[in-house]
């Protein structure tokens, strides 16, 4: 049967000259096979971090307009190689940038939104029999000024394609071969899970599991779109991103993710009356912080602890906006705990099965490991525990639920 | 006054963070005085040679509109960090890729021509008190297919822009202070000019002067623009080409030239009969070679010889379908030679004064330097002499026509 595929290719998957014609075979293959194909690519390799040190030696705070001027370059390299790697192997294609195509953002630049995709290009060139290479993470605004789609964005851009053209399949290669059940390099045991829910894979993706960023998963969500993660160094099928899994309530936990980027601050004594965590937690929004995880004990005196946890590198700034906070109410003591790392474990499963908190504090005790903080989403339960007890803690929950042996 | 001032700056004067810098202060100075800008740039230092270079490891024969959406990215590099620099000193500036000037060219890709260029998006963004800084080497087809204007491409933006725009001065920064009577590095007593004419200035750059490209000095020369010709690595003024040169009748020689870069070709004893030339050149023509001088003797006999040049790089290639036209009119001796240089003169005084060639040849011949070829137009005359005899020809000629003297 003939397919329209949308693919898209991450930046390691096309990192030098060799890469791009391996995704070049690749994508031949396809088109030999009489797929319609849609290509979608991010810049090669470190690209996009060398033009924005580049840009850091002209000015300490670039305007956004020029910052996506200069960072979409990098996809249009992309594009133009990928189409002369397909050309060499005696195939049609077409390289369009994000303005080509005709890909119509807000104007919030370096984080811009996608208002609609114009298809007509795309159908236009597919009908010629065209291979279409779009550059990925860009768009343009009404006023054609040219826009970037912020972190994650080419699957974004994938995701967005594959909806708007209708697209058969929409795959999204990587550098590894789709989503495990753990970090391999933490858990050997590690598997490769056949399929996984939406939810699954964004409170994975919210958790630290870098596969792919959630943004791009919930328009794939809303508009239901299938998503194919897998690896562009083999052939062998990856992980499906869909609604819904067949044995999905026999699974009571999917996979368990690790993040050892964030710091603990706490906020001692605080005293229990209205309205002081929104003075704090405001100010710390004001400086753009994004706070994580968030736990105040009911309190049995007039005074409560509260912990919050930041991305290591906003931690300083978290602790000096918080102590000004804390200023403002009363001289309490605000700490700082770098040495902590956050377990979770995600599953759909969950929603229906109760005891599964209870299972995983349960595994965590028999490993000695101590609990610092605890925090539940519908699908989800994450500890903070101390960071030298991380790989300890992933290989004894890995074993508890079952993981290792496959659904 | 006021004045809109279109400014070009190439590739060695952005060739790293602080020469870009170095160019956004000049470029704010102007703004200071009150005056608008136009600022067209090339890609930084030897960008357009990596890309190059990238797409070759990529393809032997890349797809033209690929390579266009390639190099493109050059410029659109170079404008986003001038931009920056410039905000990072205060000023309001805005960057734009020749699509979205509106730069509308040919669909002749890697040398495409300017068909017209929009100029509402630039008055109105100066209107706005921007500095606007334009992507030069680029424009769009009508299809909004990216592509580059060829060799010399950002002076041809810069003096188009300037004609379109009906602009005040036309500014070509480069890493020389402007153009001289001949290369300062062969003849140190080589003086600058303050003005030259459109005709010499072209009759230069076609001999192998490198300050601009032919192309550019001819549209410049076609809409009357005035062109200055300076550094940016000082605040000297440099040379203007213009129409015409108040002492021009005074002086019979402006500059004298220098190429290294030519091969002679010879073909011995070819048949004096009509159609025989015309056979050969053809040939070279279907090969896509340039052939620049050619000289033929009158025969005494019923056999002559005839001589050519070409470019070096092509040499051997020309030699070879040479040889193939040569076996087609009988077994033609045809040699290479590529121990020559080609030494001219040029002045458009020599049009009303007779006795310049004579000079000329009285010059070399009393640095016993033998001439091997001859060839004149209206405004020059080139002899091709042994490559060993080049600076001693140059110095010899530069001191009897009184270049050191100044005009």
């Amino acid at each position: 049967m003939r397919k329209l595929i949308v693919q898209k290719y991450g930046g390691s998957s096309l990192a030098n000259p060799e890469r791009i014609k391996n995704v070049a075979r690749r994508v031949a293959g396809y088109r030999k096979n009489g797929h319609e194909l849609v290509v979608v690519v991010s810049a090669l390799g470190d690209t996009t971090d060398e033009l924005i040190e580049l840009a850091a030696k002209i000015s300490r705070n670039p305007p956004e307009r020029e910052m996506d001027m200069l960072l979409s370059t990098g996809e249009q390299i992309s594009v133009a190689l990928l189409a002369m790697a397909i050309h060499e192997l005696g195939y049609g294609a077409i390289s369009l940038t994000g303005s080509q195509v005709g890909i119509i953002t807000d104007t919030a630049h370096t984080k811009a939104r996608i208002v609609k995709i114009e298809a007509d290009k795309i159908h236009q060139e597919l009908k010629r029999g065209k291979i279409v290479i779009v550059a990925g993470f860009q768009g343009m605004t009404p006023q054609a000024d040219i826009t970037t789609l912020g972190r994650g964005g080419s699957d974004l851009t994938a995701v967005a394609l594959a909806q708007t053209l209708r697209a058969d399949e929409c795959e999204i290669y990587t550098d590894v071969e789709g989503v495990y059940t753990t970090d391999p390099r933490v858990e050997q045991k590690a598997r490769k899970l056949g399929e996984i829910t939406y939810d699954e894979m964004l409170e994975m993706a919210s958790l630290g599991a870098q596969v792919m960023q959630a943004r791009s998963i919930e328009v794939a969500k809303k508009f239901d779109v299938p998503i194919h993660v897998r690896s562009s160094f083999s052939d062998k099928s990856g992980t499906m991103i869909i609604r819904e899994v067949k044995n999905m309530e026999d699974v009571l936990v999917t996979g368990i993710t690790l993040n050892k980027n964030e710091s603990k601050i706490t906020i001692c004594n605080v005293p229990d009356r209205p309205g002081i965590a929104a003075k704090i937690f405001n100010q710390l929004a004001e400086g753009g912080i994004n706070v994580d995880m968030i736990v105040q004990n009911v309190s049995h005196t007039r005074q409560t602890d509260i912990s919050f946890t930041v991305p290591k590198p906003d931690a300083a700034r978290a602790v000096k906006l918080t102590r000004k906070g804390a200023r403002e109410i009363g001289e309490l003591e605000v700490l700082q705990d770098d040495d902590i790392s956050r377990v979770s474990i995600v599953g759909v499963g969950m929603k229906t099965h109760s005891g599964v908190a209870a299972k995983m504090f349960e595994t965590l005790a028999k490993e000695k490991i101590n609990i610092e903080m605890i925090s539940t989403s519908e699908i989800s339960i994450s500890c903070i525990i101390k960071k030298k007890f991380s790989e300890t803690a992933v290989r004894a929950l890995h074993a508890q639920f079952g993981l290792d042996k496959g659904k």
